[in-house]
């Protein structure tokens, strides 16, 4: 570029302005390497990144402001720091939704995936057909997020009616890694016993559809909140539920299930896994 | 810088070579725009940076490699997913140094903290001194990171000899947050236990000297691992030890600990907080 113009600048201007030129040119030039270096230098120097370039290292960004409270409130959730929620704070709605829909919600899902399968690897299924897992429907086996999308993930309060519109759908799609999960443990020859706190009366066909139409064959019971255990807590529900599992000789292995309260109380099982969800809270 | 140049030119050279130099000039400034781009261009385009630059949008960076499975891990080992491992993966080492050291493992106290503070608030503490918190002490109360530090933060296996070896010199320093927090709770009125799997033979006096250097004053008990308990698991010492807190007649409202199986088994209290450790696991 810069020869070009010497050349031309050369047989249009008589040899006593060259130097004035040349000056000239100087100048030019001068002022394009700034513009480079300053159009560069911003980026690279002055942002407010702090993160490392090779795959493989430390976290790849320090993680700044309300994602990093964020970060704080989602693992409290998961460790059971935190209870009796009812809506995600505002502020993390985005880091909520990039979660959930960025990559690493499935790569966790995969983590505990090669968890359940290596511990139910080891157990020896008895012919005497009591070596069962509980598993939690929603959210667990299939997925509410699609709902929630329109609830700005969770940020919205919990809407009972607009809920029990989604669900009765029947439409949720498999939860894939735990559907393959779900497979698995049948194959294995373990009792699959699906133990969700929706109501029968209201949604017990669209639940029962929507399982089979995701895949979900093979399970050995669905059992649904019925009235007699209307208002009560999951925690009390479930525990009930597994207690009269246990009583009629059932051995539960594994307990999987999103929500603390799935894998609290009694009964609870050999082994829980939660699967996460920072989307909601059930007491 | 080419201005000069140009002037110094104009007096070295005769008139007929001035179009030679202008074009040596011009192939030079050529050449090192070339190298000033090249130069700043792969930090900022080139590398494995994929970083948002504004504080309180979505995380910050996708995870990558192995830190999105390391993230997954971490999170397992806080929900209790993943039991009985024995060292970090070796890939995931700098991002457990980064998440311990880097501002993340704070933040996190400090939302567990204020959960605590929250909870602890809402109790009316009763005159006839019988409302208790159990507390953990090792990476609960006190720090042993600059031990794992040298032990590639937890990539290591467990060395007991060496891990007696430092903890015999009673120099842990305190986790403020806890050690905040335990304050609080004494000043409350509740009587807090620390409850610890440490050998009350080789260590008792180390650890009541270092507790004593970093402020936890005003505890109700220190009860260690005496030999009737060797060779037990945390949750089957721990739990008995709380059953007979239990039978004195104390009312458990908290435990507090960095392992799950500080906060498993029987008697594990009204609530439990787990105070992230993903350095090592207890059984």
């Amino acid at each position: 570029m810069i020869g070009g113009l010497a050349s031309g600048l050369r047989s249009r201007f008589p040899i006593l302005d060259q130097a004035h030129v040349i000056r000239t040119m100087a100048h030019r030039v001068q002022e394009l390497l700034v513009l480079v270096v300053l159009a560069i230098f911003p980026k690279a120097i002055f942002g407010k990144l702090n993160c490392s370039s090779k795959a493989g290292d430390a976290p790849v960004a320090v993680a700044e402001g309300s994602n990093g409270y964020c970060l704080s409130w989602r693992l409290a959730v998961e460790a059971n720091n935190i209870r009796a929620w009812r809506t995600v704070p505002p502020q993390c709605q985005r880091h909520v939704e990039s979660y959930m829909t960025g990559g690493q919600y499935d790569r966790d899902l995969n983590l505990i995936a090669d968890q359940v399968m290596a511990y139910a690897d080891g157990i020896a299924v008895s012919d005497d057909g009591m070596d069962a897992w509980v598993l939690d429907i929603d959210d667990t086996c299939i997925s509410n997020m699609f709902y929630y999308k329109g609830k700005r993930y969770g940020c919205d309060p919990f809407d009972a009616t607009g809920f029990k519109a989604w669900a009765v759908q029947g439409e949720c799609p498999a939860i894939s890694t735990v559907l393959q999960l779900f497979q698995k443990l049948v194959e294995d020859g373990f009792k699959v016993i699906l133990l969700t706190g929706r109501d029968q009366e209201t949604l017990g066909l669209a639940t029962f559809n929507n399982l089979l139409n995701q895949g979900f064959l093979g399970y050995e019971r669905m059992i649904m909140r019925t009235p007699a255990y209307k208002g009560q807590s999951a925690i009390i529900f479930k525990s009930d539920i597994r207690r009269q599992l246990v009583e009629e000789g059932y051995r539960i292995w594994g307990n999987i299930g999103d929500q603390w309260s799935d894998l609290q109380g009694q009964f609870v099982g050999n082994r829980t896994f939660k699967i996460p969800n920072p989307m909601y809270f059930v007491p």
